[in-house]
């Protein structure tokens, strides 16, 4: 293990923290929000005296760097984010308890959006963009931020492959340039570009500036954090249906945008991925409106519709929005909120849960060992998108379910020894909710209630939930792994 | 395919029911219960000339038969034998409707246990025998009994591995002695044996004789129909301390019996299946007990070691006899029973479930799966019992748990579109319990509640959902398949 390499970058993303929190602390200073500007300072001050620490311990640093250090920094660089990111909520005393602060923090920068938070209105505008902005920051990966930024001198092709593949969701990093040091850069200026149309069109449909930016932040990274206490409800219809086509634009591969960009359209409309969760998103559509009609939904057609499509692109990008309460929903309609929460997004965009090209992995994969059952002489390969996926990679899918399971399970059964009794649907949907970046799950956690409830240890189990979806459970479980520490 | 033998084996099998409704049609006579007699003179009419038209269709029949044969055969047998088996309660009145008559008799031959009969005492002796014998018999399966009495003459090597292999289950059909056709006979031998001493020990605890009987069955076949409106609640401590241990018992691979019968302890003790199921089994009984008591179980701790043990053998073993009412216990205690579900008994034993075998097998290739993440250059194998499992094997596991979860997520669909609303809790129990056999679920199915509620859509599909789970799919999937009609 190269220690020293490993210290410069937390340092360097310390660093980029700090610069991170400016918006949001000049806010706080704008607002003369007096609790806030004194948590803002004391995160970076801290955050400079730990940087400092890591700068001066990492001198004389060799640049090389393997798959196991690339795991190591991103598991470290994002709790470290995470601890410096809490202090401003908790210093400012808005959230009650470290614990809590953490929670919220954590929920912000893994794109997850459940809050402890009743009345986030409360909270100030300052420490409501912080929130936002950790969405947009966690979205797209912080370290990937700092392949984007850092001079490309620094940029070895090695850990740059390694770091990208640790931090970026899917089974696996698609090269979209030649050289992976660019793929950052080409990520990011996507990411931007989409962003700011998304808050040009909200400003357009009357949303005011500063909930048009936190909205766009939460849709662009799938995170959900709000900043009115009644959610997206209240927002014009317009700005509704932008939000849901935007949260779904940013539950699709970036590579598609990437070919867009490229006129290699017919590339995108043959793309499986790509056609597997637009059907999926349609036909989720189709039969919650007609659920909603059958059951007599109060509203509209049009209103229906809306919400429906609104809850559906929420759920299957694990953003997390709420135009309603979903909880209220006819079963049929909720069963298939519960099945979406398990698909989510494409692989390669901002969104958690198992992505849609795993599941296509899966099916393929399944379809082709059933056909061995009763045809055991023949032998097939799984195709995607005409292109033959190797044994290893359907293994490496099939690994990730299963652990995918494993911790679905363990931190179920962990969540339910909470002293407070819930119901099964809400332990279940909360470790789903987290698990998978969502946010808002069932019952006691649904989209009108919050986490608080829960005590400190069920809320630190869904920290780890939380980090361990938004990085893809390996390095997590690296960090964890006695054998990482091991000499050779 | 070859149609007319596929019509002498459903010739004999109907025939074997007829004979099998004897006992019960002797009992409804001799407690001069007229409508129960009504039911069971028509039920045993019905198949005769049903048995009649297929035998007089089969003269001539090649005896040549493969997989194929195998599936449908078996997949047929048990609709009919369902269909014929729900005649007596239908007839008889007592059960209202044809679809409420089929769900309790697909229950029974599925040894699922769950019902639709609310005061199961006003059935009278005779259907309540008929219901606790369905048990018995769909436990070991139909045609393993019909291998095992038909003279060994009629038995064909090949149609013997068939038609074992569909019906039995677990991952692989072990060869306990050279000729599979005696396999049955042993198989049987064991289940007549062990079915008796655990009589004799019911009665020896003071159980009343018919009750004995029937509660054997259902322990035998790990059904989990009671003939008590109290389950078992009001059974001395004794009897059902040895229901726990018969319900275990019934859980392990038959093959142990015969290895104990061999005096070859040490591959028993060795083996490694059995040491996971003794593991969860132990494990899950301290768990629950301990929050149990936490919680302030209400009475002694020997009683809740008891409440404790027994839940979780009928939960593990998938009878679902019930003591007390789980529903009520704290939320870690419930979670513990809702994974259980999942898990199920051993493979080769009258268990549901996903099998302990199976999950062994997913964990052991998830693992080596893992392993090639960070070692991609090493080739490892997986090895159970000290053999090395083929990847054909790890494929076909991995193909049925992929199925498995899309039927459980179709199915949980589906029964959310019942007219009646239900808790999300409900409606997924309602599945996990139907399709892994088990009987009773939580919330509005839980164990001191029924399935009456349902729709008959919502009926018809948990049919269904029984006998995937008992002939573990691919029987089922078989005869609905196009394929398998089509001329090759």
């Amino acid at each position: 293990m190269n220690y020293k390499i490993m210290m410069r970058m937390w340092s360097w993303i310390l660093i980029i923290e700090i610069g991170l929190m400016v918006p949001s602390f000049i806010i706080a200073i704008a607002t003369r929000d007096q609790m806030a500007v004194i948590g803002f300072v004391g995160a970076m001050v801290i955050a400079a005296a730990i940087a400092f620490v890591f700068f001066a311990g990492s001198n004389r640093c060799r640049m090389n760097f393997y798959a196991k250090e690339g795991m190591i920094v991103t598991a470290f660089a994002w709790i470290l984010l995470s601890i410096i990111g809490a202090l401003p909520f908790y210093l400012s005393g808005r959230i009650p308890g470290f614990v809590n602060s953490l929670f919220e923090i954590v929920s912000g920068f893994t794109t997850t959006g459940a809050s402890v938070v009743s009345d986030v209105e409360a909270l100030g505008k300052g420490l409501l963009f912080w929130r936002s902005f950790s969405h947009w920051i966690g979205g797209m990966g912080v370290l990937v931020f700092f392949l984007a930024i850092i001079p490309s001198a620094h940029k070895g092709e090695g850990y740059s492959l390694h770091l990208l593949r640790a931090e970026s969701p899917g089974p696996s990093v698609n090269k979209m340039v030649p050289r992976m040091r660019d793929t950052a850069t080409v990520l990011y200026r996507i990411y931007v570009i989409l962003t700011a149309i998304n808050i040009l069109l909200l400003l357009l449909a009357r949303m005011k500036p500063f909930d048009a930016f936190c909205i766009a932040f939460g849709t662009a990274g799938t995170g959900g954090f709000s900043v009115l206490n009644s959610g997206c409800a209240e927002y014009t219809p317009l700005a509704q249906w932008i939000t849901t086509v935007f949260m779904l634009l940013f539950g699709i591969n970036f590579s598609v945008y990437y070919m867009i960009a490229h006129r290699r359209f017919r590339e995108v409309a043959k793309g499986e991925e790509f056609r597997l969760y637009a059907l999926i998103v349609l036909g989720s559509i189709v039969f919650i409106t007609a659920n909603l009609i059958r059951f007599g939904a109060d509203g509209s057609m049009g209103k229906t519709l809306r919400d429906a499509s609104f809850q559906v692109a929420s759920i299957i990008t694990t953003t997390g929005y709420s135009t309603v309460d979903f909880n209220l929903w006819p079963d049929f309609s909720k069963a298939i909120l519960a099945v979406l929460m398990f698909v989510g997004a494409c692989a390669g965009s901002t969104g958690g849960g198992i992505k849609v090209s795993r599941i296509l992995i899966l099916m393929k994969s399944a379809r082709r060992n059933l056909h061995n059952v009763f045809h055991p002489e023949e032998i097939r390969t799984v195709r995607i998108d005409g292109e033959r996926v190797s044994e290893k990679t359907i293994q490496h899918v099939q690994a990730y379910l299963a652990l995918y399971v494993f911790i679905l399970i363990i931190s179920f059964l962990l969540i339910s020894l909470d002293p407070k009794e819930f119901s099964m649907t809400t332990n279940f949907t909360a470790v789903m909710a987290t698990f998978n970046n969502i946010g808002p799950g069932f019952d006691a956690v649904g989209p009108m209630a919050n986490f608080a409830a829960y005590g400190s240890f069920s809320k630190l189990i869904m920290c780890v939930d939380m980090l361990l979806g938004r990085l893809e459970i390996y390095p997590i479980l690296t960090m964890f792994a006695y054998s990482t520490y091991k000499k050779a």
